[in-house]
């Protein structure tokens, strides 16, 4: 069957989307809803779809299977309820929402409804993330190192904690993901965070800096530092330590430490390819077996970096 | 004058000061004690000085102006107060102890009798950290991560808790005070550690992997990675992040990112014949200003060094 | 006045000034000509220009002020020559042909027609090489070492001698054209080159790899290293040594390397972008002051790489 | 049997050779001679050997059944030629002259006496030579280009191109030796060379920087270059290409650069040990098939270094 895929939201985010599932054989891209009318009105003239602004108006109409959710943290909850409520499959942008309330109800609709899900964690589908866990094999993990340092993006919302949730919420997450997915579950997080340097900046009220610390399960401590005060870059990265063995993990790289010895492997794989072309499949065949993060997968990462977000407000750790 | 100079514990550490004080016109170095006594021997044949094997007896018989105490962390406490009620100036090497009482009764004694007194953090003669501390003059600092990333050193009391206070308080506690003397004096401490990998190491209880997490009074958050299981070598370094502005400090080498450049500046001064000079020259004129690290101050990283292993027994944070 | 382009030849190299000239304010793209009459109209659409499939048909019918000339290597001598009968300005990309009488002939046309030129050695544009003239001022120059190693280019013509002149005309001219930009002319030149690993590819005769040693006027000692084995890529680099100084230049980073400190510079400026406002402008006011690299300039380039090819069929040294 | 070793010259490149004499089991350290008389002595002492300042006296009196002959490249011949009469096995530090002719002399000597010879070349008792031969294994070489770019030495004679033949000879001698070990026999060389930023140092006569290009008997080019007037340092490695392969040789370490992955592998041997334990058990056994670079392979090396020298004099190609 050819899945019939939807898009709400259709700003930065969604452009990989859109043109992955608009050349995939196996998908046809009929209809597009955004707030903003001229942008929902290009995308859909560009990829030949329907237009709409009222996303109750574009899945009434439409006979969708499939439907992608790109919209900012905090305008999530009533677009994925009413996707469950129609039993269109979802695939959901991360963060989840900005709050942690929001997706509890919505994992319970979509448990009720028993759709497909799969959320963009687009790191879990890098082969360096596979070849990372190959590696960790066997091997106790005896320390985990990640980071997201680098500048202040540009959308305004991202500013203000009540719509992105922060940095470690909208952006970190990714490595918040990365380091449950490489070393397993965490019982205790504690975050040390400041706003020492940005506090100019209109409108901005996130922490512009961050150490979150984490206890893994397994015993094993950790830490993901955060920060948005470096417009030239830093480093996006997570790192895995284990007996005489460093892993140095990036979006698109793997560096490999062992004594007398290093390596640096090369990503040969589009992580945004195949996660959309996975979830095609997954709601074509109706399998999602190999959707490496569904909702409610997802939905333990936001458990993680809310809990970090109550312990910058309480001052002390967080068990989960 | 010439200063007159003894030392007690003359195993690695003290190789570097004994070859500064025996060159250095300034001073004498007239006799050494340890409890092994070949080792003893060995050095006072090298330098033509006295040879001990009990420092109540070296203190005694010799008329010393400034001692080197170059023990182990667990061997301090007699030593400092003896020297300090015979009125003798004291270089201390790091740590204080290994345990968090010993150096407050030190610290009481060495007041009381007004010696001159240097702490070996030697971090602080080196010209990277002045022109670190150059670099964020007026900038407020927004983030602080240290590391000190490395293998397990041979000695066999290192290994023990009770006998060095573990990484923290041993190794990492250069990267503690660099940080303290780079953003100011912390509120307050939490670490996360493990020992996941190298447990199976005979005689070892100190954690191979910790992350420590600081709030410093100033306001900005940061974090100092110790760990020891990586025999390669990984990382030594204490890094400073202010708006645009990315500090890496080596103790050899100064890494100053801003947009658009990257310097990296090598050091021209050996820190260690540089504390030993300033040491002689104050016990000299009877002038401490130019030590940049008296006992008291160090103190003060000892206690920081001690309250993140407290964090760790207590799993909760802990204001200094 | 507001100068009136046209282009002939709308592939690959073509994009860029395509849309620079179209987004000057003070140019009117209003022509296109390309053998490909497809490749023509598609441009000629993107742009609201007439298309053609014939220069001399575009020239006659055209009132053009300024034409860029974006041809193959073997396919230049009579566009130029018929433009410069026209009064017509040409900026022409590199190389200037694959052989070395074409821009001789050329040059003669142009210096006839009084006609204002530029050539797309688009380097002498960068912000990183005025720093490196710059840093050079004053200073000997010692050694030139210069690189272009990398992959081979997906364009069959490139492959063949006679079509592209080979890698040393086609693609390292432009280190070579650096080279005698910091470090003034070469009187002599020797190649040692081969064709070892890359024989297997259909339709190749050209060197896969080269070293062409090089004695500046100045005395300096010089060698420009090619090479197209290297899919993975490599080095494109020119640096340049004098006492105790180490310059290392690719198209975007000057590396300035002294005793005791390195500086990595990330250049600010698009060099494409400034070639071609810098061009207009010229054309706008009759001034050719401010262009880079006028032919005759670029043809000085030219005779180095073609005697760095007779040097290679020779296996002498070949005096310029 | 144990094996008699005597040193003629024990300065600075004598010292490693010394300790490692003295510390195999299978070699006795019985005499040392230094024309520098308490050079000689201190030597002596140190390791309980005879001292004399007249190698013709040392060999006379003392039953040597080895010679490390450690002398500055215009001080070789009659040592080696004595030695040789006497048959006693010579190890012969590199450069082996600092003319083309003494070498040859030597050669015949040696040749005609039948003894065992090994010569310094260090670098191909290097694991690092060993990995980078087996990656080259059934492979064509493409291309290779040497660096020995760096400071002045400090040795008065090393700035006299008749007492160390310049820097190619007495330095760059290891690159050259390493091209024709990894990639075969050079057909042809032309140097370019220039004296242009050292030439107000005291007494140097030496070329400050050269490229000299190679053209090998497999048809690959190369080139090898060398500078002195970097004194902060800057590359010492030789680099071999292949398709889509690019070795990367520095004497501790090797780069193997392969699309999507580049592997640095830390040699574990130290090369300097090994040539000597091996020259030792040669002379022991009587069997010198282990010796990396007998005396007349090395001679293939002067040969290829004086051909260059021989090229800057003519600028002229120099056939081999």
């Amino acid at each position: 069957m050819t899945v019939r895929v939807g898009f709400v939201g259709v700003g930065g985010i969604a452009q990989g989307h859109l043109r992955n599932i608009s050349s995939n054989p196996d998908s046809d891209l009929i209809a597009v809803c955004d707030v903003a009318e001229d942008r929902a009105r290009r995308a859909a003239g560009a990829y030949g779809a329907s237009s709409y602004t009222s996303f109750s108006e574009m899945i009434e109409k439409e006979d969708l299977d499939a439907l992608y959710i790109c919209v900012p943290p905090y305008a999530h909850g009533e677009i994925e309820t009413l996707a469950a409520e129609n039993s269109v499959a979802i695939f959901v942008e991360k963060p989840l929402s900005a709050d942690p309330q929001t997706p509890e109800s919505i994992s319970k609709a979509i448990n009720k409804a028993g759709i497909i899900t799969s959320v963009g964690y687009n790191w879990r589908y890098s082969d360096m993330t596979d070849l990372a866990l190959q590696q960790l094999k066997d091997r106790p993990i005896g320390l985990v190192v990640g980071y997201w340092m680098g500048g202040l993006p540009g959308v305004p919302w991202w500013r203000k904690k009540s719509m992105s949730g922060g940095q470690i919420v909208e952006q970190t997450t990714h490595i918040f993901d990365m380091a449950r997915h490489l070393a397993g579950e965490v019982d205790v997080v504690y975050s040390a965070a400041g706003l020492q340097v940005m506090g100019d900046v209109e409108g901005l009220d996130v922490e512009d800096a961050s150490a979150v610390s984490l206890k893994f399960a397994n015993g094993a401590p950790g830490v993901i530092i955060s920060t948005c005060m470096l417009s030239q870059g830093y480093r996006v990265m997570i790192s895995v330590f284990s007996k005489d063995l460093a892993l140095e993990h990036t979006q698109d790289r793997l560096r490999i430490s062992v004594p007398g010895e290093t390596r640096e492997i090369k990503s040969k794989v589009n992580p945004y390819e195949l996660e959309d072309a996975i979830f095609v499949e997954a709601v074509s065949k109706g399998d999602d077996s190999k959707i490496r993060c569904p909702y409610d997968e997802a939905l333990k990462t936001h458990r993680l970096t809310m809990a970090a977000n109550r312990s910058i407000e309480t001052g002390q750790p967080v068990r989960l």
